[in-house]
Formats: structure tokens, C-alpha cells, sequence
């Protein structure tokens, strides 16, 4: 129905989505027995763009990029760590939030894109402290706004420092017309359960609000004078140390580089190929099965970054931010597998055995995570399901985060998948629940039966009467069936398919997470493409200009 | 900050809020014991506006208008109808959904208004399925597309006729780059339970489903041969009357024309005064305490339309209305009350007690629903109280709703508020928690204390330690107080105030009505204001043109 118009040439350079502390420009991040430190010290020429200055501690998505980086080190480089500080080297000045010129001149995806990268770095952050016993609390040493107190909001303790100049504030809505984005509406009522009417004067108030009156509102937990402020978050760090000594013996690994190729139009790791046809707008991501399977050792952790579940999500994670910031205009990820079915569920058994230890619960944490950036990738998803693939267990679950299943129905019955107790629960979509009581909501029981069942087997047509997949076309329909699919949903509109995905595949219950990326990055996006805000007169493209903006008054 | 752009002038001349049966020009509703039939037949030469025809039973806001009007008459006037069957007069069609070309030339804030409107009418139908004991029953007898199908969506058991060509379709995305915005993608995978592939390949599929496919995806309830179409849809009304029998006895009251006057800036109703100021953009709407307090009688029903809370809540609601249609440039409403707080007291009182009859019922859900209309009008609500007013139980809801409450702290302390035991839950907001309890989630018990000594009087000085009002200025710096909000409020973006709003006021809980509102429309609303939709070559613009959409292929 619809003619591709010529792709806009990319804006940017390409997004370098990998880094390592030594490659740190922004953060700093020191490492003392049970405590960690990460310091935010943003280059203010380091910005990952021409354009614009780093002041003030302002970050754009090169500083994200670290702070994702480093939150993810520490729970497997250093999983000692129980208290995690973040604080700033600037004086007076602790986050002056997303900087506002980077944002004015980007384009509508890599604002949405930048948003929800960000949210899932702060989510990233709000996991360590809830699931990993790592507890982020916010030194606040000065002047906290906008996303600055977003990121503070992601701890869970925030600590301001009292000395009558540096407050918290969100001053997006009264300064710039849009939304503190980053999570901060939503946490500011669902997570600090501030009052809603104070929750209205905070979020208009572009100054923010200072001491004891901070606290009383719920914004901060407390707040300390300069004289006692080193003393002050001292002690809490000690009282979390504390309660994280048995944490003291644990003996991290390191995150070695990617191997990671990339050429023309592919990016090719390890078990991970990303195959782009940028003229069809698709992109093939293959995920190749583990080879020979190693015993599991007494201490699961000397496997290392190369054991197979933890190498393959590190890849695939990478992979989808390469597809979101380097490939925005493919639309369709056709989702593969390729290699041994028994192996697949060898590996998914030692997950399984593993749960217990602190490095299979990071590997499985990892695997939920990298699932729900795949679950919010705003492309569409079809998963191809062919003989010689592997789609078992845990790596089953990347099928049921596609939008539809195709599997090919073979006469002899050897293309399968495999369902294992893994998908009962061990690796939830942020609303929550698994991806197969979803798949079930209107027959709970169903999903209880397949996995009673567990680890079994599903011929293409077992699992289409299972309802396990959406269609199961045999040798002589397949290339059809999945070529015209493919061709329909590259003629309809990129945004329809985007809202559409993101109301079907969010079935079931509601989270904080959930309203984050739902409601108030819904909102957002609007927001941002509204001309009051960046229309020639709207308050984000004047930020900073001697013009006051002009505001249609219409309200809808 | 910002300067007021002049207004665009209003594209379409006044909509018309109120209406009745005998005016009716699209419906018919027809009443026969304890079943209604309410027969879609859509006048093609009877728009709200110039400039196209409502072919195929296509609908436009008049429509709906009707639609909303007779769903509330039959609660109140035939309350002993236990069934409605929702069906069409016409051949072969049931209902082609929205007008797009009425879609396609109205501007950004009427079609998200005309969409929220919409949406209310539905959750209307539902709530008299579930909570009045009148079942929608939708019998597709023929074709039932986009907002055709979302309407059946709305009822409680979806029928269609087996002929071969009628459908159920949802050809929003493919055809027109938009969503089904009026709850359809919502209702599919949250209330119909549709599984989430199925939903994708429906909603993408111009051409929709029919037959026995369509039950089996559970997209409607039944199937049925045209042969046996007119005794299957019998045999069910009659299962659903036999069942309703003991309301046979009900006898309705009439809801007899709203006194309204309308002058340049004010509408003037019994109850409720709305006096707009155009310059300031800003209204203030005045409700007026009861007069004096009838006994009820044995049957609570002869209370009739008059009745104050009935009277005030059907004012209040079409204030409401006229509000989002007709007056778009007012940002800010001010909500004040005048009367004797005893007297409110006194009804509300007579409230509680008539819980248990069929029009006590009635009354409180009307006042669920205009309360929940109040939650959502994407304007700022200030509640000023004053000396004078009545903001007591039910009353005080609508200061609850609102985003602050300003309480003039009078030296004598007679200005007084009071909660009620209607405040406890009676009136939920549509995430299903009371509007008391959900300012109060960080303290639950605290809502429970204040609930416990109901009805209790609050002084300002009481209310603002209770937490029950926001500010609490003394008579020296009331004005100033209330001037500088309402002069900062206006300053700001508008769009960036609707989406703040719409984010800390539905803190808590979410549930499949505010899934429709938080995050459906907030994608739909965002989609409508993409080129891929609405610019010169977007698909919305160029339906039924010879020219095919030109999409920008980034995803977001």
C-alpha cells in the first residue's frame, strides 16, 4: 500500500554502544570492600555529539551509556558490594539532568530512543538494590534537576545535602514543555508515594524544594548539613555494609570486550549475528545454541563471561542497541536460532541448578533484563522457527517476546521447542508476570499443564495445538506465508505499528515500570512532537534564547 | 514566561451536549418490558459538521451524543430493562466505525476529545452490564468494522451473523497508520483475552475475521447462520430477561431537560454556574449547595430528576462536556461550591441509606462516572474553598479530583470541609481506589482514621494538618496566593500540563479503563500527531485518495 520514502540520512554518527571503566570519561567508579562509589565528573567537551557542552554535570546518552555500564560491572566484577554511593565530583552541583541542547537538536526517535534507554538504566539500577542485595543510595551534593533528580529517584535512599542553596527540583514542565521522562512523574507518586497535590506544586516549581521540607514531603529521606554531610552518608554506608557482610567472600569475574565484527550491513559476535536488508527494512537476528557444554563447576563463577547464557545475553543485549540507535529505520526483526535443542536445555538445567549462587542469579537477572529491552525494542518481532533451531527454555522465552511465532511444519517432525521450568516465572516481563501465563491469560490453567509437563518437546504441530505458536505452514507454504507477512507489515505505518505493539503486548497487569514506558513515555513522545514544545516558537526550541515561547492555548 | 499565541478561532461552530430521545436521528431505541433494542441507523446527511457523510453507519460525536444519552435514560427511565440489544437498522452493515473523513479534517484537540468521549460512552455501557444489571448484548448483523467492532467490544456478549461476508475487523492500522483508539487493541488482549499473536495478525488484517475463526480467536461470543439469526439473538434475550425478572417491578422516573442558560461567557444551570474568562483562560465552576432537604419518601424514585444530587451531577456532567467541546482555550478550572454544608451533609446522608435501591444505585454510579469525567478533563483543577461553601462527602470528591485544593483559613473558622463515609470507597476513580485513599498511599491507615470518625468537619487549619488540603492561606494572603497559581499555571505549555496531569492523577493501581486512557491514548494521541498519519502524505490524509501514503520509515 505504501511507498518507502527515502530514508533520512542518518543525523548522527554511529553510537558506540560498548565501553569499559578504563574508557570512563563521565563517572568514576572506585570499589571499597563492601562499598562502591560511582562518581559522576561529566566531561564537559566529552559529548557523544558536536553541538553541545556538557555543563554542569548534564549528561546525554555517552554518560547513560557508562552508568549502564558500570551498574552492570558491579554486579559481576564486584559482587562483594552491597552499598553502592552515587554522588557527584562537581562542586555544588550534583545532575542538572539530560542537557537540553543535545535533546533540542535531536531527532523525534533518538529522543524516544535516548528516553527509554535511560529508563532502562535507572530500572537497571532500582534491580541491584531490590534482587542483588546491591544498594544504591544517592549522595546529593548539590544542585539536583530535571534528570539529576530522576537518577536520584532510582536509588533507594536519597540523602541532600542541607546547605540552603542546593535543592531538588524537576523543572522540565515550567521551563522546557515536556515531561521529566526519566521516570520522575511516575516514581515521584507510585515509588516515593508523594502526595499528588504536592507532587503538581514540585513538578511546577522550577526552583525545586530544599531541606526539612524535602523530607517532609517524602522527596528525599534525609536531608544533612554541610558540617555533617561526609559523617552523615558515611554511616549509612557503614549500616549497609554491615548488613551486606556475608557478601564479603564473594569473588567476581571479569566482563571481558565483545567479540563483536561488524561489517556493512552485519554485526557478527560470537553466538549473535545481526543481519541487516536495509532495503527491505528487516533485519535477521540470529541466535546461534551453545557448543559442547561444560560440567558445572563447585563455584558456578569461574565459568566466566564466556559460559553460553551469559555470553549470548551480553551479545543480544548489545545487539538491540545497536538496532535501535545505529538502524532506525528497520522496521522488522526476523528472530532465528540455530544449533543443538539438547544442549540448549543442558544449559537452561544448570541455570536451573544455579539459581541459588550469586553469579546464576546475576546470569538469569541479565537474561530478564536483555528480555524486557527486547519486550519495549519497538520494532516488530516475528520469530522464525525452522529445522536446526534451538528455541528451548530460556531461549524459548525470545519467541514469546516476538510479536508472532512461525514455525515450520517438516515431515519428519525434527524442527521442536522446548518449554522448561524456566518459563514459569524465572525471567517476568516488567509488568510482572511470565510471558506464558500472558500468552494464557484467558486459559491459566493451560500454561500450569505445559509446564507440568517440563522440560518437554513440541513438534510444529504439537505446538500449535498447544498454542505455543501462531502458525505452523509446512515446506511447500512456508517461504509464501512468512515472505507476504513480511511484505504486509513493511507497508503499514512504522508509528501505528509502534502504538500497536505497545498496547498488545502489555496485556495483564500494570507495574511502575510498566506506567513508566506506557503512560509516561506515551506522553512524552506526544509531547515532544507537539510545537509547543518543538515547534520554531515551542519552549524546548527556545530554551536559552532571549524569546519567551508562544504557547497554542488549545487543551486537549 | 510564555505569551498567549492568539487563539486559533474555534474550526467548528458549537457542539451540542444535550439531547433526547424524541430528537434522536441516529438511534432508536425501543423498550419492550424488561429487553431494549437500540438500532444504529446512522442518517448519511445528518453530521455534526459539514463536510462529509456518514455512510455505512460510520458515526461522528452526534452520534454519540445519542448513543451516551440513551445508555443513561435507560438506567434511570427504564430501569426494569435487564437486556439492551445493541444492533443495526441497516443491511448488511452493522456499523463502519468512526468517520475518517469527519477524523481527517477535525483538528488535534477535538479528535482527542471526540476519542476520550467516545471511550466514556463505552465504559458507560459496561458499567451498566456489570454494575446495573443491564446486560449489552451486541448482535453484529452485519458488517462490523474499526469502531464498529470496538462498540461490540463494549458490550458484554458479541453475536454475529454467519452470512460469508460479515466481519469483525480492525483495519485502523493498515488502512489509516492509526490506532483503534477507542479501547479495541485494549479490550482484545485485556477483557477479551485474545491471545497477544492473534491480536497482532486481527488488528493488522483490513479485512478481519469471520465465522467460526472468529469465536475460536474470541472475538465474539457466537456465530450464527442468517437462517437462524432472529431466534438465536430471541433465544439469548430471553435467557438474559428470565434471568432479570425481578426488576419487572421497577418503575423509571423521566430525566426531564437540564435548565441551562447559556450567555457569551457563562453557561447557568440550577446547580452549577460556569463563568469563563477568556482572557485569563481560565473558569470557574460553581457548585450550589442543596435547597431544602426533602424526607425520603418510601420509594426513593418519586425523589425524581430534581433530586439535587442527581440534578447537580447531570449538570455538572454536560458542564463538563460543553467544557472539553466548546470552550478548548481554557486551561485552568477553578472549582467553587456555595451553600450549606449541613444540607450537603444531610443528602448525603440520604445517599448512603438509598444505596440499597435500584435508583440510589443509579445516582451514586452517575456520580462515579461524572467524578470520573472530572479525573479525566485534561485541564488543571484548582478547588478554592471558601466561607460559604459545601464541600462535604460526595462534594468533597470533586475537590479530591482536583490537582490542588487552595482553603481560606477564616479567623472564625467556620469555613469547613467534611468527609463521609461516601468517601470511603463509594465513588472509586477508575484505577478502582477511592480518590481518599489514593492521596494517601505513602499513610493507607491515615484515610482509614480520618474515615473512622465520619462525617467529621475539618477547620482549614484542621484540613491542612489532616493532609485533606493542599495550602491553607489566611485571609491576608488568599489572593495573592490564588492569583499567582492561576498566573503561573497559565504560563505554562499546555501539552506539558496535560501530560503531567494525566500522570499524577492516576497514581495506584491501573486497570483495563485506565489502560485505555493512560496508555492507549496516549500512543493514539501521539500517532495522530505524526506525519505518517496526518501530513500531506500520511495515510489518515490520503484515505480514499488515489494516492498511496509515503511513510518515514524510523521507528521510534
Amino acid at each position: 500500500m505504501a511507498k518507502a520514502q527515502a530514508s533520512s540520512q542518518a543525523q548522527f554518527a554511529r553510537v558506540e554502544t560498548e565501553t569499559r571503566p578504563d574508557r570512563y570519561r563521565h563517572w568514576k567508579l572506585a570499589v571499597d570492600g563492601l562499598a562502591a562509589t560511582l562518581r559522576m565528573d561529566v566531561r564537559e567537551d566529552g559529548g557523544l555529539r558536536p553541538g553541545y557542552e556538557l555543563k554542569l554535570n548534564s549528561y546525554d546518552l555517552g554518560v547513560d551509556i557508562e552508568l549502564a555500564d558500570a551498574v552492570n560491572r558491579l554486579r559481576f566484577e564486584h559482587p562483594q558490594v552491597g552499598v553502592v554511593v552515587l554522588t557527584s565530583g562537581k562542586e555544588r552541583v550534583f545532575c542538572a539532568g539530560a542537557n537540553i541542547f543535545m535533546l533540542r537538536g535531536a531527532t523525534h526517535p533518538f529522543k524516544v530512543n535516548f528516553c527509554k534507554y535511560t529508563n532502562e538504566t535507572r530500572l537497571a539500577m532500582e534491580e541491584a538494590s531490590a534482587e542483588s542485595g546491591q544498594v544504591y543510595l544517592a549522595a546529593l551534593n548539590g544542585i539536583t534537576s530535571g534528570g539529576g533528580y530522576e537518577l536520584a529517584l532510582a536509588c533507594k535512599e536519597i540523602h541532600l545535602i542541607d546547605d540552603r542553596s542546593s535543592a531538588v527540583s524537576l523543572p522540565e514542565v515550567p521551563y522546557l514543555g515536556v515531561l521529566p521522562g526519566t521516570g520522575g512523574l511516575t516514581r515521584l507518586v507510585d515509588k516515593r508515594l508523594v502526595r499528588r497535590d504536592r507532587a503538581d506544586i514540585f513538578a511546577t516549581l522550577a526552583e525545586g524544594i530544599k531541606g526539612q521540607r524535602a523530607v517532609e514531603w517524602r522527596l528525599v529521606d534525609a536531608v544533612h548539613a554541610p558540617s555533617r554531610w561526609q559523617q552523615a552518608i558515611a554511616g549509612r554506608v557503614a549500616a549497609l555494609q554491615a548488613a551486606a557482610a556475608d557478601r564479603a567472600g564473594r569473588q567476581g569475574i571479569a566482563l571481558e570486550p565483545l567479540r563483536k565484527e561488524r561489517s556493512a550491513d552485519a554485526i557478527v559476535y560470537e553466538h549473535v549475528r545481526l543481519q541487516v536488508n536495509r532495503a527491505a527494512r528487516t533485519a535477521t537476528l540470529t541466535l546461534l545454541g551453545p557448543g559442547a557444554v561444560p560440567a558445572l563447576p563447585p563455584d558456578p563463577a569461574v565459568l566466566g563471561c564466556r559460559w553460553y547464557p551469559l555470553a549470548l545475553m551480553r551479545e543480544l543485549d548489545d545487539a538491540l542497541v545497536e538496532l535501535r540507535f545505529n538502524f532506525e529505520e528497520i522496521g522488522l526483526l526476523l528472530l532465528r536460532s540455530a544449533g543443538d535443542l539438547g544442549r540448549v536445555l543442558e544449559i537452561d538445567a544448570q541455570l536451573q541448578q544455579v539459581r541459588g549462587h550469586w553469579f546464576g542469579r546475576e546470569v538469569l537477572l541479565l537474561l530478564k533484563r536483555t528480555l524486557k529491552r527486547l519486550d519495549l525494542t519497538a520494532r516488530t518481532l516475528f520469530a522464525l522457527i525452522e529445522p536446526g533451531s534451538c528455541f528451548a527454555g530460556f531461549l524459548y522465552e525470545t519467541a514469546l517476546a516476538s510479536d508472532r511465532q512461525y514455525m515450520l511444519d517438516d515431515p519428519d517432525g525434527a524442527n521442536a521447542i522446548a518449554l522448561t521450568a524456566l518459563n514459569g516465572g524465572a525471567l517476568p516481563m516488567g509488568n510482572g508476570i511470565a510471558r506464558l501465563a500472558q500468552r494464557f491469560l484467558a486459559e491459566p490453567r493451560r500454561a500450569e499443564a505445559l509446564l507440568k509437563e517440563a522440560p518437554a518437546r513440541f513438534t510444529a504441530a504439537e505446538a500449535l495445538a498447544a498454542g505455543l505458536v501462531t502458525a505452523a505452514p509446512d515446506e511447500l507454504d512456508w517461504d509464501d506465508e512468512v515472505r507476504l507477512a513480511v511484505e504486509e507489515r513493511a507497508s503499514m505505518s512504522p508509528d501505528a505499528l509502534t502504538g500497536m505493539e505497545a498496547s498488545l503486548r502489555f496485556a495483564g497487569p500494570e507495574t511502575m515500570e510498566t506506567k513508566i514506558f506506557g503512560r509516561l513515555s506515551a506522553w512524552q513522545n506526544w509531547i515532544f512532537q507537539r510545537p509547543n514544545a518543538t515547534g520554531e516558537r515551542g519552549a524546548l526550541t527556545l530554551y536559552g534564547e532571549p524569546h519567551s515561547p508562544e504557547f497554542d492555548p488549545r487543551r486537549t
